[in-house]
Parts: C-alpha cells; structure tokens; sequence
C-alpha cells in the first residue's frame, strides 16, 4: 500500500480501507494499492501544517518562491513520469495534451506564483499616510486543496493552481488527491518534497493524503487551524464541505458546476455559420467534453440558419471519434444526466448511446428543447452534463432567449457570437446586461473552453459555478489573495513592520499604494 | 403606525405585529409604533430592487456619486431631527457624541464613498493586453443591511459604511432596522428617499423595513435576487443568517463579536503605568463601552506593577460615572455574561451590582482570572459582555500569555503595550506573531476603540470576529469590494466594453492594472 506524506514523512497510513484508480482506456484497475486515511492521519497533518504556518511567518516571499521554482524544475526532470502515469490514469493523450499542453502550464503557473511571490504586489499594500495605518494581505494558515479528475497536473491538489496560490501567499497545503489519479499525485508530492526539503522549507509545507471518509473531509475542512479550503469537483461532495467550512467560518472557495451558455445570434449564423459549427463541436469535444468551461447549453434563435447549424453540429458529432471518458463515474453521470433532460422533454437529436465497452465512453450527443420547455423548468434543463454532449435551446424570439438567460443559476462564462457588421446589436443589447450578471467571464466571438493564465483572467462567477464571485481561481495574483487575510497595522512601530509596509520600498518593484496612488517609490 | 419604504413609496406595512423602542434613560416605550413586516413586504422590496438592480447597470458612477452626496446634505438639512431622535433612542449624547462625532463621520463616510463611485479606482481594472481580457469589480446586486444597535448613523443599515459601500459599488440597498432605534433609521430613509427622487435613481434604490420574523430574515437573504448582505449585531441571530445565506451561496459578511484583547508588557507599566490606568479606563468606559473594539480582554503579567495597574483601574471604575446602556437587552445581557464569567470562576474586583432603576444601565465592572484559568476554559473564558466591563487576565510568564492568545477565537482588533526604551522587545517578539493570526487590526501602544475612516483601515477579522479575514467593514474604497462580483471580459467587442476598461481612461484619475503594472495613462 502506497505511503502518506505527512509531516514531511512518507509514512504508513492508519487506513481505514484501500482504493485502486483504474484506467480509462481499458476499464482494469492499476496496480497501486492506496490508504483511505482515518481520522488520525488527518489530525497529523493538520497539527504539521499549523506548525508549519508558523515557521512561514518568519518566511520570505523569496525564499517560498526558490521553493516553487525548484518545483517547477523537479516537475519538468520528472516529466516522462508524470506524462506516463496521467495518462494510464486519465487516458488524457501523452501529446499534445499532457505532455505538451497541461504540463507546461503548470509548471509556469508554479513560476508566475513564484515571482508574485517574490514581487509582493499580490499583498496589496495601502499605507495611509494621515493615519500611519498601514495594510496588506497576508498567510491566512493551512490551506486544505481537493483537486478535480479533469486536469491531473494543472488543477491537481499538489501542483496546480489552488496550490500554487495558496502556497505563494504563504501557507502549507494539505492535499487531498483526486481518486482518479492518485499516482500521479504521488509523484507530484514526491518532486514537492524534495523541492521543499532541499530549499529549507517546514516540514508540514506539503502534504498528501489520498482520500478521507466523507464524514473526515467535513471534519477536516471545520477544524480550527485551517485557513482556507480550494475544492474543485462534484457539486453534492462539495456543498457538503462547504456547510461544514462555513459553519466553522473557513473561508471555502469551490468550482462546482456550469453549463456555460452560449448564445449565437442570427446575424452570426447568416454569416459564418458553417465555421460555427466547426468552432463549437471543436469546443465542446476537445477533452471529451471534460472541462469545467465546456459549452453545455447554446441558444439559438429558430430560423433556417439555426437549422443548419443544427444540422452541421449533428452530423459532426455523428462523424466524430468517441473520445475516453475520465472515469466509470463520469460515464454514469453523463448517462444519468443526458437520461434526466430526455425525460423532461429534450429531444434527442445524435448520441446518448453507449460507444463501445472496452473503455469508459458514451456516444458524442446532442439534446435539444425549445426556450419555452427550458423556462418552463429550468432546474432540470441546467442539469450539467458533464462530457461530450450540449443541450440546445432554440428561441422564437430573443424576448426568449433573455428569460432563458434570466432563469439560469451562476456559471463560469457566457459566450455571445454575433454579426461582424452590426445587425446582431440590438439583440446583443437586450441580453447582455443579464448575461453579465450570471457569469464571471463574458465573452464575444470565442469559445469558452481556453482559460489563459493571465492576470485578467476570472475563472469564477457566481454561485453554484463557485461560492463567492469576487474571487478567480485562476491567473496570478488574482488566485493568491483567496488565500490570504487582511492585516492592518495601527501604529506599529516601524522596525516591527513587516518590509512591505515599511517606509523603504523593499526592491523597488513592489506596487504600493499610498495615500490613494498606486506607486513603487519609497515612502 | 409608521409606514415602511418600499418601491419608492412609503407605504402601510403587511405588519404581523409591532414593536416599539424605548427610551434608555427612562425604561419608557416611545410613542411612535413600527410593523414587523410579514413576508408580502420582503418580496415587493426584493422585487423592486432587483429592477432597481438591473437600472443601475446603466447608472454611471458620476450619478450615483450625486445620489450619495444630496443625501450627505439632505442629512446636514436634517441634523437636528436625526440628532434628538437618537438621543431619544439610543441615549447617546448629543454633543459631542451624536451631533460632532458620529454625523460628520456618517456624511463624511458618504461624501468618500461618492468620491469612490466616481473615479471608479475602487473597481481594480485589470488589462492584459498580450490575451485582451479585461476584468474589473461590477456591482452583485440587491445589498441587505442590517444595522448594530451601537451606531445609529456611522454603521446605521440606511446611513452607514456598509450601506453607503454597497450604494457607491452600484447596488441599491434593503435596509433593516435596527429595533432600538427605528426612529432614526426613519429619518434617515426619508432624507434618502428624497435625495435618490431629486437625482435620478431608481425606485428600488433604497428601501427600508423595520423588522421581520427571523424566518422571513433567513429567507430573505437567501433569496437567489440577493446580492450580497451585511450584518453586525447579536452573534446568535447572525449566525442564524449566515447559515440561510451560505446555504443559498449569496456572500454574506457579519461583524459578529470580539473582545479586542490589550496585552500590556511590564516594561511599559514600569514606564508609564498610571498613564495606562487612564489611557485603558477611558476606552473601556468610552460610550459605555458599546463599541465593537471595546477593550474587553486585558493580559497582563504578575508583578507589582501589574497590581498597581489594576488597583488603579478599580479604583477609576468605581468613581466613574456609570453611562447608560442602549437597550434593556444589552443590560441583561451584560448582567448575564458577567454572571457566566463570575461562575466560571473569575474574581469580580469591581462592579456587577445593578446601578439605578431608572435607566437602562449596570456597574462598571472589572472581573479577572489566572492565564492558567482562561487556557482551561478558553471558550467560557472569551465570553463576550458587550458594555463596560473587562475581563484582566494574569499570566506568570510570557509563554502563559502566548498559550492565551493562542486559545482565542478570531478578533477585530489586538494591542500590545511595550516599553519605549525596547526592554519588552523580546516578549513582544515572543506573541506578537500569534496575536498577529487572531486580529483584523494590530496595534501597538494604543487603545483599539477609535476606528479611522482611512483607505487602510481594516475593521474586519477572523471568524467569528467577522464571516471572512479578507474584508474590511470600514474604509472607502475597501469596504466596496465587499458588494462585488468580478467581472472578466474575453475578447469583447471594444465599444461594448464598460468604459472603465475601454483603452482611454475615461477620467485620467482611474488607476488600472495594465500588464501588471498600476497605471492612470491610456492604453
């Protein structure tokens, strides 16, 4: 049975049983035999990473950065790996997507969280100079991350970004591995310690546990010496942790569902509406689907051009490769989910078939309701399902597609295409100012699926896509100040502050703000 | 009976019953009567709000900023009404207190948030001109306030930060009432009223119930047309609406308790002892020490001089003149907490008799225990007994007072006392750091009480101090972001983009994040 890591150990578990991840590709489960951890590896780890949030007080940002950074270089000399157990777990192709695409991304997301970390503008200073109140953010304590099954590198608990922020804000990680792909969280934490042993980091700095009974997940995410909790998953697991956190008052920051609408106006259609149909069945198959920013609900407005849009999607998503599903879970979800909106009326237009029996897979599939069907109940029609399939929603006037819109829960992005020339403005108009309020990310003329690592980015929006929308889970600083709590300064003397408030800017690059101007010179 | 502000109208209320609110200096019920509002009233406000809502998406700041400063002059046209009437409520005094302290820093904190909404920095406009994707703070909607009893105008639900930081970030406001003084929040919701009509804003803009059964509360800020809520008062019944708001996801930000701890070292009662009698006498007696940041939790460390501090503050609290209390319920409360913190073992050395029968009101107290009885019970120990009374703790070492500090729940405020000439250097190195993790604001050689309306101010802490560490209740433009959700713009047509991220700065005075870099130039 593989081992813990805690307390800068790799130590046995005191299991309570043992799961296995399967692979996708053939439906078999691996080898590797892993702990469901009780209670007392929990409290372990917790206790490690408390002491460890204390040793981080007196921790430069640019000692945490060496640390990241000597990640990021670990990462990369075990790439062959990390590539190789991914994809036995996940069945995510080795190149371009792991190799090429999502390992390259996390490791430089690991780097950007270093510099901020070294910079210190993601704190935010404000010195008000009248009062000598001096504020900025700092460590909020340990950070617990449940990492999802759809990235295993760049959103994975011990490498990705969750973790890249919590850890450049200052604070150890307790993280929980994604079931699905335990083994390569493995190694992750294996290149994690080393990196933090060999760069003088605490002991508790990183920690792995594999998976907890659901009843210690809750427990562990209300324990008093947790700062924070990043969770990426299933929407029931993650609201019961979030009752929990939040009844303990531990800031909890989810992403847990979202059908990312996209609109597509007649005025685009008439346009370019066979590269329409290419640029959405390339969105909502890349991944087989499985991405938090899949385009799972479009609407359109009726007419001949939506038609053959119509059409064009179906014979695509006929023709196309089944892609592998991530696990039997998502098979069955995906099953169950597409099962529920034909049984409220969609009708199905391609798909809902099972592929073929030797992986984990399900037919590409499109559903399709009319505007009024999806008003008439839109819990049901936002059921998400997640993978390779959409709902479509055709409207008979764009009065329809503003109440559909008025009747969704938060998502994560709104898409609108419309007319290069302008005859799309006015329906454009009438939807976007609603549009905006129900998503983090509003976007003209693209798909949803690429979420760049940018300082702009917002990967939130409102609930239930997260829990709270002002804040992004991805894109540096941004991400870091989840992290993170407020601390003012009333009157400290000045040798007592930390450097960043002090009247000396520490390096010349740190971005303060003083008296109401952002600046980086001294005081 | 008093009429309730909905929809732009004052208008009789669908009352369930009635309340009224008593005079504190007289026990007597005041004449004016006030309905609790039944659920019919919630629903038409949070209707109309949320078309107020969707009004001011095309509101500039410009023009709510007119809105927030006719209403600081509509209340200096009324000062005199507001001023008698919470006297009559609240028993504050009139002057300094209500007239010279607390209005000026009402209309004050109004004018700064009018200034806020029209440069609009507040929004932390982010471009990343490699990806073009935009993002800035927009509004979250429809704000519910409930206001404390302490503050008539400064924190009052229609008059005070939170409401006036909600307005300026573009949210219109529900304001609830808070019992003890309905009166003045009735004035104020006039002036309001008056000064949203003359300037523009919408019907929803502000709206004012008196009171509700807590259900209908815990429903309505669960209601999926809520933005946000804030709310300071009663832990008990706050709690009761974080659970009904978290389980909704609506944001939900509280100002619920804190006992502020002071740590006063020897070398500063060596250096200035009598000085620190007075100094921590006249904060803790300070409006009867119904402030958030009353000093309720002194550590000290045994010595003579120690002794002599506490003779000295016994001997103030029995002279001084014992203020009213704003309510009978804050009365029985103080009586109460004291009695659990006497039978818990705490030694009363002054005080905790009733004081006169004729107003609401009860002896300046002074209670105290071992370091090594509060680390026993820490729980029963941190007992909040809001007015003026404090619990002095005596430890025998330095290490005692650190394992205290370390036993506390979250705080807004935490002080530490130190010799001038560095003779408690290295006991102040020894916990300042914990102190540090348990308070919003660290202060040093100061008395927590007096909050500055400063951009770096942070009224805010850990749980249950406040919902989350990362926000401050007090201070422009902070307090703002509160009532936010970020929105991110991916590839959107430049004309359709809020002028805020447009590529000219729409005022020169708004500063942007630009590639990282914080900026008032054009793009």
């Amino acid at each position: 049975m593989q081992k813990v890591l805690i307390a800068g150990e790799w130590r046995d578990a005191d299991a309570a049983s043992t799961f296995q991840a399967h692979n996708p590709n053939t439906r078999e489960a691996l080898p590797e035999v892993y702990p469901v951890s009780s209670w007392s590896d929990c409290e372990a780890a917790i206790a490690s990473a408390a002491e460890a949030s204390i040793a981080l007080r007196t921790t430069s940002g640019a000692e945490v950065a060496a640390f990241l950074e000597a990640y990021a270089d670990g990462i990369e000399a075990r790439k062959d790996d990390l590539v190789e157990m991914a994809h036995a777990e996940t069945a995510l192709p080795v190149s371009p997507r792991l190799a090429d695409g999502e390992l390259p991304r996390t490791t430089g997301q690991l780097r950007q969280a270093a510099a901020a970390a070294r910079d210190g503008s993601w704190a935010m200073p404000i010195i008000d100079t009248a009062t000598d109140i001096r504020t900025m953010f700092g460590a909020i304590g340990p950070v617990c991350v449940f990492g999802p099954n759809n990235f295993p590198f760049a959103f994975g608990s011990i490498s990705g970004g969750d973790f890249a922020a919590a850890i450049a804000a200052g604070n150890p990680v307790i993280a929980k591995a994604n079931s699905s792909h335990p083994g390569t969280t493995r190694i992750f934490a294996e290149v994690a310690k080393e990196a933090a042993d060999a760069t003088g980091m605490p002991a508790g700095m990183v920690q792995l546990l594999y998976r907890t009974s659901h009843s210690d997940g809750e427990r562990l995410v209300a324990d008093e010496r947790i700062g924070a909790i990043g969770y990426t998953g299933a929407r029931n697991a993650g609201l019961k942790l979030k009752s929990a956190a939040d009844a303990a008052g531990n800031p909890i920051y989810l992403e847990l569902s979202s059908v990312n609408p996209v609109v597509i106006l007649p005025g685009a259609l008439a346009e370019r509406g066979a590269e329409l149909v290419d640029e959405f069945s390339g969105s909502c198959l890349m991944g087989t689907g499985q991405f938090c920013t899949n385009p799972g609900l479009v609407l359109l407005l009726e007419g001949d051009d939506t038609n053959a849009f119509i059409n064009g999607v179906v014979a695509k998503f006929g023709e196309a490769p089944v892609g592998t599903l991530l696990s039997e879970g998502v098979e069955s979800s995906l099953r169950t989910n597409l099962g529920t909106l034909i049984s409220a009326g969609a009708e199905l237009l391609v798909g809902n078939t099972e592929s073929d029996d030797s992986r984990y897979c399900y037919a590409n599939t499109i559903v399709k309701v009319s505007a009024q069907q999806f008003i008439d109940d839109p819990e049901t029609m936002q059921t998400e399902a997640f993978g390779n399939s959409s709902l479509f929603v055709v409207a008979s006037s764009i009065e329809q597609v503003k109440a559909v819109i008025e009747s969704l829960e938060g998502n994560l992005t709104g898409c609108v295409y419309s007319h290069n020339g302008g005859d799309d403005d006015a329906a454009y108009d009438a939807i976007a100012p609603s549009l905006r309020t129900k998503v983090g990310r509003l976007l003209n003329d693209k798909m949803p699926t690429g979420v760049a690592v940018s300082p702009a980015m917002n990967h939130g929006g409102p609930f239930p896509a997260t829990g709270h929308p002002g804040f992004t889970a991805v894109g540096i600083p941004g991400a870091m100040v989840r992290f993170a709590a407020l601390h003012c300064y009333d009157n400290i003397r000045p040798h007592r502050l930390p450097v960043a408030l002090q009247d000396a800017n520490p390096n010349g690059t740190l971005w303060r703000s003083v008296d109401g101007n952002w600046t980086q010179a001294d005081l």
